[in-house]
């Protein structure tokens, strides 16, 4: 049987949870890729802390050690900020490995270089599980782009601010009770900024951008408005009404060529089909010309979504077999 | 530039959908898969009417005249009953032709079937549009299984009845009104048998059921209610309380690995995601057990939605050049 080499860097959450799936599912890939997978390294900033049992003797704080692996094909990144998760998976990418990554910070401002870098090195970028956690709407999006154009994608894209919105509306809460149980529940972090600003949802639009139109509009002329201006007040009066507040990322490419993209809480109806996605969940509308509007709902979030996403992107690269070096 | 020739079986809505995309993204299909696809054949029951301008010299009432083109490597299929379908189908692998298929009646009896033998000559099999017109559901569950497990899919399977059901709850018509409506919009067969009756969205459930489960309830045991039993007043009582009547097919494994079907009218309220499918809209839910529930919506059928999935089969096809002879 042949094997595959592969690296995780960052083991949070989504690394961990990458690591157990692949252990889970060693058996069933194997069958359905014809090749086994090994994890060979991981990178920690602090090896001192076995995050998972048996892992010990993989960790490693230096990323030279990851190159210096013989053989090695595949990089996972679940990294939070752009640095050093940039350098790391440019790094690899020269070093002709697939990279499979959920780094929206980093992806939203260097994913059409680090794409066009894995073109050039005959390499392949999984970044599903950068936006909408475990939505497939990379892959979805993709295939629509085959035939149809996108024109316009609406979409609730961070699970903390909606879970915050739909526990406001349902048990009246205020806005910082609602953030005091996101952050208890491990959805929001210690500064929860990045969420309720709206910057997180924009980075995730960012990409989808990239991919609908091959661009992006000028970031500083898009409205970020987050849902700190909420009030339990306005989340009242919209209950009353029957009505909801989503916080909606929507990108479109104008009569004009141009792209427009906004990030803002709405007060949506019943009719509305962002109306009932409650709790961490997102959903993203897709417009396009020949299929009408198009509408992928799942979990936004959590570890084992997002990693099953990054799996599913190292279970599409093999299937393509492209650049792969197999040893037996 | 390689070109690749490809028939169409039947010329109705969908067959002349097909047509006309490929036309329309020629040059683009052509840029994007580095090869030209050229209808050689389209296959018709009466050659004496032309249905789309410029078509006259392609038609013609015989099979043979199909396989007998030189260097055929595509069939697109859209006909309606399992006969003569799957015998063209069968005849076309066997000579080594890619298929693309909308024709669910067939495929929901024969499919497995049809899948194994392309395996066996080294073919692919696309049959997107047999289920859920526009809306991937087939990609996107091919997709999931590939590190998930999926224990359960519901969802509106059939736009007609959608659609009816929708008309009778928003514009207080009697049943009878909206399926004249749904008739006259194109929507409803003159005999509307199979859309009413659960029929048509039974075939579909069993085509998903054949891929999550790689098995089949046994027909005769699935529980198949259409929607002819409900009457106004039904739905009048429905709406006064806020609810919706929804057409609903699901499909699960069961704690003893048996598989069990039901097409059933169901009342949903508005957290329910299926209470704001309106129109010809299809949803389908899957419960996976990593992602968690995962949802899908778009326009259930149509000319472009449904003919523009079996180009994306087409594109996804070519992408894998797999068993491709290109003639240069």
């Amino acid at each position: 049987m042949a094997v595959i080499k592969a690296a995780i860097l960052g083991f949070g959450t989504v690394g961990q949870g990458i690591y157990h799936i692949l252990n889970e599912k060693r058996e069933e890939l194997r069958q359905k890729l014809g090749v086994e997978l090994e994890v060979a390294k991981i990178v920690v900033r602090d090896t001192s802390r076995e995050r998972v049992a048996g892992t010990q003797h993989l960790l490693t704080d230096n990323i030279d050690d990851v190159f210096a692996e013989p053989g090695l094909q595949v990089v996972f990144e679940a990294i939070v900020n752009e640095e050093p998760a940039y350098s790391y998976l440019k790094r690899a990418i020269e070093n002709r490995c697939h990279v499979i990554t959920a780094n929206k910070v980093m992806f939203a401002k260097r994913g059409m270089e680090l794409q066009e870098l894995a073109k050039t090195n005959g390499v392949f970028v999984g970044y599903e599980a950068t936006v909408a956690g475990g939505v497939p709407i990379i892959k979805t999006m993709k295939n629509i782009l085959l035939v149809n154009d996108v024109s316009r994608i609406q979409g609730i894209l961070n699970g903390t601010t909606n879970y915050m919105l739909t526990k406001m509306r349902q048990e009246n809460l205020r806005y910082d009770e609602a953030l005091a149980e996101a952050q208890n529940l491990g959805y929001a972090e210690a500064d929860p900024f990045n969420d309720v600003s709206g910057q997180d949802a924009f980075k995730k639009l960012m990409i989808l951008s990239d991919l609908a139109f091959d661009e992006q509009p000028d970031w500083s002329e898009v409205e970020v408005v987050g849902i700190d201006t909420l009030t339990e007040e306005d989340l009242a009066a919209a209950k009353e009404q029957g009505l909801r507040y989503r916080h909606v990322a929507e990108v479109e490419k104008d009569a004009s060529g141009k792209i427009i993209a906004r990030v803002a809480p709405l007060l949506v109806n019943a009719e509305h089909p962002l109306y009932p996605i409650d709790d961490v969940f997102n959903a993203v509308a897709m417009e396009t010309n020949y299929i009408g509007t198009l509408t992928v709902t799942g979990p936004g979030a959590g570890m084992y979504p997002t990693a099953s996403v990054m799996v599913e992107d190292y279970a599409e690269i093999i299937g393509k077999r492209a650049g792969f070096t197999v040893t037996i």
